[in-house]
């Protein structure tokens, strides 16, 4: 999905939603599991819920791979019922050597037909690139997490050689005043943007960073954001939305739990869209 | 398996070779292809030809994935067929916030039995720690990885506050010699290895980078590292083994192609331990 057809979908349905199937076996209600495939039962009630209120869907590989090869089948199985007037997000937080995120790249983009896939930056960019040569297909790479591990390296300050060297920034650490910040996660930011272009790239940003969301709009102006972390993690829809939104929305907010879990019981379809329906709504507002 | 019980496994062999099972369905034997698992027939004539010479396979996930629900199965089917005796490493790179490493946890050491996962640093503490939890299974983290994308994130020197603010370290910055240097892929050797023990916790350090591992070995002196990037990707053995090595041995060295694809002709197998056996008649001199 190229990111015209995106936009197109976000002021089609005047939502920005991407909806989180991180589907445990272990939550999903009883009377699903006498059913053949319960996880890809599951996934498509609250699809065939949950479809004209979001623009989004986003498997979470993790909980498919703890089934084994009845989740590896459910994921194919539902990424192949979302179709293709979704975007589907393959959230499997991959990257590897060149060769490796090659076949990485073909198994979500090739074998399957993900549109992204979220990408973890840490081997930089040779592990990045080979997701940005698929044709209307999308890297998704981590910047700032929702969880509370992103204080850990994510944040981490650096040491910027030109800055220290100027004499303004010595004086400022005479007087004990560091020179403006660059952490980790800007750097990423910044470095990978130039990797790829706002067609092909989008970051994760976490919802529970609310402070840091105008700043990182500022570093990267024009790429879209996946924002996890409204919902369960407690970030705040509205806030994120007025500091990240851009001319063209620019971002997709995921919610997982709070949607697909809102009821355990037979009516969890319905309870999911009712859900969904409440944010779409908040969201209508603030496009 | 513990740490015990693989230094066992290096003693008996004389070995701490790791065979890298990055099987490309596009570069194994043409003859192989009529069987119905060819990938698995190949990996199983490549165990078979090479088991007595190491103590560990390592399965590249990439390429089982990239052959959807049948590459799976292959990698299901290869991981039980290696049996207890090798040290099993599920080469996937994972690493998520909690409630989603927990998934990746159950995906590799309960659902299939392997030993060890490598794991991304980037989410911080929360994202490693679940892969942790699990008896006798190990997290493998990326600390310096073999690939020239290795330069942009790992290597960036990190500002240290504490340093800068001593009287000796201003005068350092007065006459452009920069504290002693903490690049992130320290930091995260220091800080991840505090999140686990020499018992369920290594490190992943690239063969391609000999000039910083006596440095590497200081900072974390007991922990085994598993080094790729021998052979294909041009690192020394006898450079590693010399610097890297500790009392109980502390590395596994990882080769793929070099010995997987040494013939791509009826005598792969043959071929494959010619190539096995040679890395470990040197590595017996070392150890």
């Amino acid at each position: 999905m190229t990111r015209q057809q995106l936009v197109e979908q976000i002021k089609k349905k005047q939502s920005y939603l991407c909806v989180g199937l991180d589907t445990d076996i272990t939550k999903i209600p009883e009377h699903l599991l006498s059913e053949p495939d319960p996880v890809f039962a599951f996934n498509k009630a609250i699809i065939d819920a949950t479809k004209d209120l979001c623009v989004a869907y986003k498997i979470n590989t993790a909980f498919y791979e703890a089934q084994g090869l009845k989740g590896w089948e459910a994921m194919e199985k539902t990424v192949h019922y979302i179709g293709d007037e979704h975007f589907k997000i393959a959230d499997a937080k991959r990257g590897d050597i060149g060769n490796t995120s090659d076949q990485y790249a073909k198994a979500f983009f090739e074998t399957m037909p993900f549109d992204a896939i979220t990408v973890a930056p840490y081997m930089g960019e040779d592990s990045v690139k080979p997701f940005l040569q698929h044709k209307g297909k999308w890297a998704i790479v981590l910047g700032l997490t929702s969880n509370k591990g992103s204080e850990d390296f994510q944040k981490l300050e650096l040491w910027e050689n030109e800055r220290l060297n100027s004499w303004w920034n010595l004086f400022g650490s005479i007087i004990h005043v560091k020179p403006s910040e660059l952490q980790l996660y800007k750097k990423v930011l910044l470095d990978v943007s130039r990797w790829g272009s706002t067609d092909n790239l989008m970051f994760v940003i976490g919802a529970t960073q609310p402070a840091e969301f105008e700043n990182i709009r500022k570093l990267v102006p024009h790429h879209f954001f996946l924002v996890p972390g409204v919902g369960a993690q407690g970030g705040s829809l509205k806030d994120i939305s007025e500091k990240a939104m851009t001319k063209d929305c620019g971002i997709l907010i995921n919610s997982s739990r709070a949607i697909i879990y809102a009821s355990a019981k037979e009516d969890f379809a319905e309870k999911a869209r009712a859900e969904a329906l409440s944010v779409q709504q908040e969201m209508k507002q603030y496009l």
